[in-house]
């Protein structure tokens, strides 16, 4: 793009930019293959016809934005099917393109989310080879549209507490469905309401009189013609919500609804024709979707901090305001020190967190390769890292997000800033697929026995091995430098994990059973799984980026380093307190720490709009008054208020019917 | 209330209960009668006629939403109208009244918001008495209807940037405003777009050639009788916001609109027919207001923790979740230690923030008093402390309000909770009237003063006298009482002060100039500025409280005490690292301070529900599914989430319009 019409100020700052944007755009995508694929999709489901509203969703009713909503999804799910058949290749649906793209053209969630993310998959991963190949093609080419129902209204976190109960009968050999209580009723999964017309649905399965637990089966819920809800189904909307104002999350209740037999997705466990129960071989199995998806949060909300930080960053460098200097202008507002405090954190976990998605996604992959091979024995470490960085990414991503839309101040407020639909999404990512506190203690669980191990000095694996340093004593000391950092940060990690564990004990000795000692020290366990993942994200960072350091320019390399180094220095600075206790920083050390970070961001404040661009976000999926590539802020933000539907006339028909006869009635 | 229908958990919690609950509900409005007139103003309007939505707002459209949002507020504003005259008093239109009662009713803020919360006062405030008796009865009596436009498109925080103009021209002896650049369009004030056809614009004054800053004018921007905009007024509606979604915020601009001269408001600078201007004699009379809407932000935080506090802690005592014990039922989610430590410090904090509320109002009052006899001396203090307090409070209130959210998981998600709404309208406070940063600037310039005097031994005012103790080392040693907290939380505010004016004379003779050193030193000053108030906070809570004590009944001090210890707990917890570096306080006291912290947890555990029954919010100002004084909390789920308009039609249009056709075609 050119400089013509972009906003004077952020053609200077483009033009102090240090590195090379296209090589940083290249890294951020995986490979310059991907930039293009990514661009390609881009372009095509953008250049669609009317897909762009003319009036912005904001301003209709609930109702008429679901409607819109799917009218702009089939048209994209049209090309994109298009486009995966010449490309015999299925990328195009994945559901991180999928939710990247949407943001184009829906602002938020689509109602068929769902179905790439979690039907597809899930037929994928626990439906019989006969089951794949009946249903998967139909669910490909959205022959038949699907959702995952498991959360209840009275269920989420509790599994094994679900009450939706399906109960064989032998004699039809059919499953009877059943919703025996109001909170059984199914109530969340996305697009469940009006748009599918099948669903997974976990229950409780119930097979010779005898309660087996939940399993997965496949339901048809609507008439595939007329779209009615068959007839033993209870199916609808459950209401407006934060964010995913057009994901159609639904509720769905059974009176002896029955399916086939064959309906129960059988790749693990199965029920014979007369009813028995043939057990799956390793439970350990279902891990592996559930670890995925907390791997794909990961990446998204690093995903969605860097539109959060590009729309900050380049309103900061077009706003000006105050005036320090009697004989100056209005500074930037990016020029003060402050500004730069909460954004270029933003800047700088976006990558953290993509570096670490990254680490997480090979870790995973490497598991799974090996469960092929039958070894199992990686899996609870990799459960563990997997629960405490889909907590502390999804929450880390939700302030930094709010900081940014703050950082804009009134402007951020306004819904065509585009920061606070971003808050909607990244929020809700803090609560579902496992709720930040409850992942938190799943982390705890392994790390309190880890501890055990290393006392025990049992081996170590290797997330945990810092442990055995801590109790031995042989912890490097600390030094104002990035590896310095990761070991304080491991150091306090092990204190706070040796401390909660002493406080179980304290609490058992006081005469509590194991769990209520547990939770009388849950809030030491969740700040010692917090300060866990910590140093894991330090380290994580930190190491790529010096292994990356060789195979990218120099230039490139350093602003990196510039932001990893950022990224330990803010959060020593922000857990000094903890690195007093559990390290051996000393107050000088902090001091030294306070000022390195006001160093680093003078040095990255030449590159933020660089930096920002280089995450290469479309204004078209940006979507933002306020984060253009064209700084045409105030223009933008007139020109978006002009579309109210409100402003189209001069007087609102509110006037005379209710404030005239008002004041009217007052003069009398 | 009877127990009939109420959730048998609540039942017992209401049980447990060990104060009067009536006793704290008076403590907590200020006394038996004011409880009595709120109750009566509240039966009021929530007993007119068709008041309350049949389809639930968030349903409609942005047009819609509006219109019906002046329907509702005009049959209210009618209501406390009579009830104002028949008690010759205008105290139901008092601006926090007024904003309680609108949540029952509108759930957000009403159009007219602003028409008494800041039209209204400013002519009060800063009219003559001629131009007061002209225009405040209209302004009571609502024949007009009028707002305050001061922010502009393009300046907020920096007041003397504002662009508006208003020149004097005295051939006609008229004003002649304009909007010079896209920049300078009036920007947000509530009511402006489509409802108030009066207000108040600040701008530029400019006579005799010169410009003499910016002034207030009183301005008719639309036709009493048609409502039409004047001609040379362009006014409309911004669009769309995280909160505040029927406010009604506007834009407003000026082409040659002439205004007669009696329209600038003139109680203190005036221009003469001749155009001759003369100055006010104190610039620091318009102080005054600022100082009052920021203590009203503290008492409203103070107020909407509360109701998300109400919500969260009954939704936490009926909902189980989990099995930590095979045996034993799914526990209330209450009784896991985590939940307690993310709900009981909101119980706090809405306590802290309602007495530091009414210290902070006497103080004013106080100051304003001495005012009156001349004394000007206090005022810097009191805007100091009113700087940070708005800044501190209204950020706490926000991230409070968020975690009572989090803390309901999923369901905390659907507006249906109220909880999104209450954020939006917390959230917004952080920025208006004031923003976070520039406060705890504002704040930090004086702490920077009252440092300098200290070291030079001048006498020091009350809240920052503990700067004297810190220099000549006389400050009471680290010890685990209230006291000793509060001691150490001044050390730390000292420290910081002490640290940041070193750090800006660091930067000062490496070469910067003092504005230069200043915002290069901003990131600690603004530390240092919170470490104050949150001595203040501690402090006046602490001191309050204990004053408290011999008015009140033993047990409720018990469970007032027991609030205040847990509120400075959770902060010495949190505020650990500095404390280590700045204070007294060893490992051992942080340790000892941990396990005080979940004690008091435990403490008020069986009082949790009465206290928040103590905040006394009727379930239809609560306006919640989940906060509901009965506890029936899914059936309420399922009930709002029926009145859907897309739950209307088991199928919606869209299938049959995009859906159908696009399979049909798949299928080719």
């Amino acid at each position: 793009m050119g400089d013509k019409g972009v906003n004077p100020d952020l053609v200077k700052e483009r033009q102090k930019c240090t590195f090379n944007i296209q090589e940083l755009v290249h890294l951020i995508d995986g490979g310059e293959q991907a930039t293009r694929d990514r661009k390609e999709v881009e372009e095509l489901v953008l250049a669609i016809k009317d897909i762009r509203d003319k009036v912005p969703e904001e301003y209709l009713s609930h109702k008429e934005r679901y409607e819109n909503a799917v009218r702009k999804t089939v048209m994209m799910v049209e090309v994109l099917k298009d486009h995966a058949l010449k490309h015999s290749s299925f990328d195009a649906y994945k559901p991180s393109n999928m939710y990247r793209i949407q943001s184009g053209i829906i602002k938020d969630i689509s109602p068929f989310m769902l179905h790439m993310g979690m039907f597809v998959p899930t037929i994928f991963g626990q439906a019989s080879p006969e089951q794949m190949s009946e249903w998967l093609p139909k669910a490909l080419s959205l022959q038949i549209v699907g959702t995952y129902a498991q959360t209840e209204l009275g269920h989420g976190t509790f599994l094994r507490g679900l009450e939706t109960t399906a109960t064989y009968d032998p004699n039809t050999e059919e499953f009877v469905l059943n919703s025996p209580t109001i909170t059984s009723y199914k109530w969340w999964p996305g697009g469940l309401a009006h748009t599918a017309n099948h669903c997974i649905v976990v229950a409780q399965l119930y097979t010779k009189g005898q309660c087996y637990g939940v399993h997965p089966f496949f339901v048809q819920i609507r008439d595939l013609d007329t779209h009615m809800p068959l007839p033993g189904v209870k199916v609808g909307e459950i209401g407006p919500k934060l964010g995913f104002q057009t994901a159609n999350n639904g509720f769905l209740g059974f009176q002896n609804f029955r399916i086939p037999r064959n309906c129960m997705l059988m790749k693990n466990s199965q029920v014979l024709k007369d009813g028995t129960y043939v057990k799956s071989k390793s439970e350990k199995l279902t891990y592996g979707t559930m670890v995925l998806i907390r791997v794909m949060i990961v990446a998204d909300a690093a995903y969605e901090i860097g539109r959060a930080a590009t729309i900050a960053v380049r309103y900061s460098a077009v706003r000006h305001q105050s005036k320090p200097k009697a004989d100056q202008p209005e500074p930037q507002i990016i020029d003060y020190v402050t500004q730069q405090h909460k954004l270029f954190i933003a800047i700088a976990t976006s990558h953290a967190f993509r570096t670490t998605g990254t680490w997480l996604w090979d870790t995973y992959s490497k598991v799974v390769a090996d469960l092929g091979k039958g070894k199992l024995d990686q899996l609870p470490e990799l459960h563990a890292i997997a629960c405490c960085l889909k907590a502390v990414c999804s929450r880390d991503a939700s302030s930094i997000v709010e900081q940014c839309r703050l950082a804009c101040g009134g402007h951020g407020f306004m819904l065509s800033s585009n920061l606070p639909t971003i808050y909607g999404l990244v929020t809700a990512t803090v609560t579902y697929e496992g709720e930040f506190t409850v992942m938190m203690l799943q982390t705890a669980r392994y790390l309190v026995k880890a501890w055990k191990q290393a006392v025990d000095g049992t081996a170590m694996t290797p997330t945990v091995a810092y442990l055995v340093n801590y109790i031995n004593n042989t912890n490097r000391k600390w030094d104002n430098t990035p590896e310095g950092i990761i070991t304080g940060f491991q150091a306090v990690a092990a204190g706070k994990i040796k401390e909660a564990y002493e406080s179980i004990q304290r609490h058992q000795k006081a005469g509590n059973d194991y769990e209520d000692a547990w939770n009388l020290a849950s809030v030491q366990l969740v700040n010692a799984s917090e300060a866990h993942c910590r140093a894991i994200l330090c380290n994580v960072f930190w190491t790529e980026v010096q292994r990356l350091s060789s195979s990218i320019s120099a230039p490139l390399a350093q602003v990196l380093r510039q932001l990893a180094e950022l990224y330990l220095t803010y959060w020593t600075l922000e857990k000094r307190g903890d690195l007093l206790v559990y390290s051996s920083i000393s107050k000088n050390d902090v001091a030294w720490q306070q000022q390195r970070y006001e160093q680093l961001l003078a040095l990255i404040r030449p590159n933020a709009v660089g930096l920002v661009d280089s995450f290469d976000v479309r204004d078209e999926i940006l979507n933002s008054t306020l984060g253009a590539y064209d700084g045409r802020v105030y223009e933008r933000l007139f020109e978006e208020a002009m579309k109210s539907p409100l402003n189209a006339e001069p007087v609102n028909s509110s006037f005379h019917k209710y404030i005239k006869p008002f004041v009217e009635k007052s003069k009398l």
